[in-house]
């Protein structure tokens, strides 16, 4: 081998070992949608909660290496540039030699297999969080599996598999739209089908339900803006040294701001400095960055983040009004800030229209509210979407899994 | 230097940061294991499993840069190749002009040191789990100190370190029966010499204990997950991108089917889906693939991993009907997908013989179940293995710490 | 493009994702000190020091993008070699091409800030855990704003923005002073002006005030560890095998030996093994080993974390008889073995003089105690330091947020 072979040899492998730790840090995000999910939610399902958690982990994985993953990146479209499928599993492409296969002269086949199916299970985890306290863990399950194995994917081809919203110019770098409004659109349609939580809205108007856990809470946006490195960093799809530099600027002060901006308005708004605004404003400037964190600047970074922040403290406000009872946050977060970073692309960089972008969001709402109001109300029809009025009160960790979370504390049983 | 000593020395310094990278993710499972340990038993319980914890990993990487490192990497073997010593301390080997040398080609000496010593404590602290709620802290930390100093680099030293295991063809990629039975067969005699917490099995049959913090369990799930990627991944022992990256997909793979083959059977033999047993299916299809994570193809590792998630729930039954009381199910988890997965490799490898790798298993088994036996027993003669009844029904924490791991919570003390 | 070319660019890929791993895992530090404050001080004050800490990150960021940055790497100095300003806001250097500069030749202009702005916070976070339970929220925010945004920049630019202690000959390798010292010096003012927090000083001596979580503080300690090997791993500011795999070694040994130090000093005084030592212990033993852990040895980094392990000890028993109430042991950790390890560098290490580290010691703290006397007494002039009595009794979750961390469970109110 000379030189020349010896130095693209140990590019690809540094390459390859970045979107391997991208893929790290992006499933240790699945413990930080955990722990958020659990921390804003009561002690009572707590069990239930971890449950979905991690079995939809498994789920997704598992469906994205069956089906998902050759829906995403079909290679070949059957009707016109929205849908394709690649073939069931993977294995290495016809013409490769053994298990390298220089997909993209980056990293290997398996590498972009791996670091794509760890994104697939975020979309149902989002939906997770919205619909707490009171779906049906069998239901969920079904509804999850479905939208992780089939919605998610297909969706993500328009763009990702290079189908038709890509031909047409629309951006999306690392996902506020294909993975953060894909979810945040099913959370929505999942929210406003179940109904608030017993209790939630009362005559004397809204009774905030506290969540049990300020400290799992607070890890779980840590580990959300920690595993978002990997995110944003790995949707490079490559090591390159200025994009993944920017990338990192634009996603930590994108975040920043996003606390900042929260804490102002929340602040403003109720005269007390409010963690969980906070705490979510973290999550909406990192929602905001990640449509175009490649392509703004550091500067306007803090505003698309700052923005954000002021966004999803009046999000969440908003669907109080509305009684549509969200008890982490999520539609705010994910789908408020996921379009407004979508959006925020078409503004802040010259290079996209404001247009395209906005064609690409109202696209992905009518696939996503469409396929999610078929999926909830036929499992509603089928099964059931709600657990019963006296198991919601006790708590679905004794009612879905006859178990506590916190054996041997005391808890409050009445809220 | 011309150009292709220059690409070289860019392949050796990604390797070697990719083993350092490894070595972080290495690290953070014990905070992984302690977590688990400490939400899977009791909360009076959780200040002497910390300190349990943080101690041996402290004792651990110390004895093993004294003695461990050169009992496990000999060099030359003095018994046949049973057991060799390669001298006291870490410094780099003669004739290395200063800090780095080209060990392997792949990455520095103190590399292979440290990423190797991240390694060792984990042995010790899967006996921890097992052996919780009961044991004496001095008595634990004195069977684990010699247990990580000299047990187990001896054992690894057979494969690992080029003995006779290795000569005779076995395989044992990352650990399945050099890191995890060797650790389950101590925590077996361990769990059995001790005898079961007070209350676990009474005349009315098996009563559960159950864990006072369910996300602190899963946190420790989650992490020991994360860790895992750079327990196998680092196992490549460079950055190679074929080998890392399909070692990422069967690593994966296994984990998530482990989960769904432990929610499968649990759901169904109990007829609620059971959190503790999804989580400890994770660590068994982990477990289970670790053995053969390079060797395995992914459509293989899911069935690996599957069955792993199916023989963890059986195991942990079986044991409890032994009356062998496991706080945490390590011995279910380590040592025996240990077994499973060292022997799959025979199954589903056609390059390994199963019968080599039944005869790898049984003679680690007969190795470290001697050990055992001498230490704990030995011990219990000296200075006693197990706390007062009064102690265990107060709890390990005021008994032995004097110290409470919640204050200002009120806490149930009786269960 | 040819050979050696294409490999200088392989290695600085390489060195810019290192410093990048770096990054991240200097964030999740946050988390990490976040945990340990929490778990150290009672439940009534959880949401309150979680808010400060999420706080302080983001405003060190966004300070740092706007005037830390370029007061800490001027380029060109002002006064003597005191104090430089080199611009506001972060925009690539003059004469680069894009958004790439070749910065030292190992990473970008981009990722040398971000790896920095990491860095930032850390000082104010380790004051937050000296003055908790206590403070006043806008008061702590406006010191640290000002402490992150001035005092820490302007100082750390006379070592690493090679001013008048580098150009002695001052060594600090990752900061035991420049960072650990630097808030430590703030944690002693800070504590010592606020004055104790009601009931730890009483009339028959001190009352211990125990942590309402020692499973959080735990998860800190470990996190902070983890986190560690991108704050001094980093710190060599490339990938280069030989200095990152020394200073992994002599950072894990120091950490290790800190435990050992501190379990043994504390289980020899208190008949105890202590794990709030032993978790202090580690930390210890890491800020010992910071200012040198690229140029002392192996076996020298393990009595510098010894003896850094028996410091905290014995400094958390001499604060307390002083009457400075430390609630976490900062001002042990941080400034006590900051300034050990900073002298440690003048004994182990031929080539560094005592003399000259002593007086890098001293000045800093001169200019620390300085600006922290008058910053501490200005804002307490002007708005207060402290919180009311009431408040404090209450807790000040209730009394500055309004809101409860563990909402449901039944808490102690009365210690």
């Amino acid at each position: 081998m000379d030189g020349i072979a010896k130095a693209d040899s140990a590019l690809f492998t540094i390459n390859n070992v970045w979107m391997l730790v991208s893929t790290i840090l992006v499933f240790i995000m699945h413990l930080g949608f955990a722990s958020l999910e659990v921390g804003l939610t009561r002690a009572k399902n707590t069990v239930n909660i971890l449950f979905k958690n991690v079995s939809i982990l498994a789920i997704g994985i598992l469906t994205y290496s069956i089906c998902g993953f050759n829906l995403m990146y079909p290679g070949n479209f059957a009707f016109g540039e929205y849908f394709g499928f690649g073939g069931w599993g993977i294995s290495t492409p016809e013409g490769s030699a053994g298990l390298i296969d220089y997909f993209n002269g980056q990293y290997t086949y398996f590498t972009d297999f791996i670091f794509q199916a760890m994104f697939a299970a975020t979309a149902a985890t989002i939906v997770s969080g919205a619909v707490a306290e009171r779906i049906k863990l069998s239901s969920f399950l079904i509804f999850s599996t479905i939208y992780v194995a089939f919605v998610y994917p297909i969706a993500g081809s328009w763009k990702w598999g290079e189908g038709w919203l890509d031909s047409k110019g629309f951006y999306d770098f690392a996902g506020s739209t294909l993975v953060h409004s894909v979810g945040g659109w099913a959370a929505l349609i999942g929210a406003y089908i179940l109904g608030p939580r017993i209790g939630k809205y009362g005559n004397k108007g809204i009774i905030p339900i506290m969540g049990h856990s300020m400290p799992l809470a607070s890890i779980g946006v840590f580990l959300l803006w920690f595993g978002w490195y990997g995110f944003n960093g790995g949707s490079v799809l490559s090591a390159d040294p200025g994009n993944i530099s920017l990338v990192f600027v634009t996603t930590t002060l994108g975040a920043a701001a996003g606390v900042l901006g929260a804490m102002t308005l929340s602040w403003y708004l109720s005269k007390k400095p409010d963690l969980s605004m906070v705490l979510n404003g973290s999550l909406a400037g990192l929602v905001g960055i990640t449509a175009g964190a490649d392509v703004i600047s550091p500067m306007n970074s803090v505003i698309v983040g700052y923005i954000a922040g002021l966004l999803v403290v009046a999000s969440v406000l908003f669907f109080d009004r509305l009684r549509i009872d969200d008890p982490v946050g999520a539609i705010s977060v994910h789908l408020v800030c996921g379009i407004w970073g979508t959006l925020a692309v078409g503004i802040f960089s010259a290079e996209h229209s404001f247009i395209t972008q906005f064609i690409g969001v109202f696209s992905y709402a009518v696939f996503c509210i469409i396929s999610s109001f078929i999926l909830f109300l036929s499992i509603d029809k089928l099964l059931g979407l709600r657990v019963s009025e006296d198991e919601e009160l006790t708590g679905l960790d004794l009612g879905e899994h006859d178990m506590e979370a916190y054996s041997g504390f005391q808890i409050f049983t009445v809220e």
